[in-house]
């Protein structure tokens, strides 16, 4: 869903991926990094959608929450094997949120 | 597919969406806008996917060339119909890109 997030600045780590063809345990992996994600100091939501290409944007209070983040040893585990297994190719972007602004229609229920 | 984007720094327009029910146009007006932008000056690449949420980030070489697409008579008059008829909610962040880098695995055709 759309992340709620506080007012800026914070940051936003866009993760821009391609997969490689079949599951080798990418779901189970993937899950349990998002559960991780969300027990982080400083990690403020995550909105992730896949169609061929896939794009996970998590975001964090401050680059130090990201950097600690980046370091767990699980995280870097599966970083690893996303390298040599899961993705054909990936991008990754650190960017500094400096303005947002949210709509939500009249007519939802 | 993944955005070929120059060194940062660059900005990023992160629109995060969740759409009403039926297309009303949405489909055509979609095309077209996305077309529109990759003529702007400044615009540097564009990755869209939706499932139930949608993402589309935009990358701008500059927060000018954002504001100059933002102020487009077509660009505004679709961001009004989006508003009153495709959109349930959104929320658009606009965010600096401060360090980016890519990964290709060797064993891709």
């Amino acid at each position: 869903m759309i992340a709620s997030t506080p007012a800026p600045p914070y940051y936003a780590v866009i993760f821009t991926s391609l997969r490689s063809v079949g599951d080798n345990g990418y779901d189970q992996m993937s899950e349990k990094m998002m559960n991780m994600a969300q027990e982080q100091d400083g990690f403020l939501g995550i909105e992730s959608v896949r169609q061929e290409l896939g794009i996970t944007i998590s975001y964090w209070r401050d680059l130090q929450s990201i950097q600690k983040w980046r370091d767990n040893a699980d995280h870097k585990f599966a970083r690893e094997k996303g390298r040599k297994i899961w993705y054909k190719s990936f991008t990754t972007r650190i960017a500094k949120v400096e303005r947002d602004y949210s709509f939500t229609g009249n007519n939802v229920e």
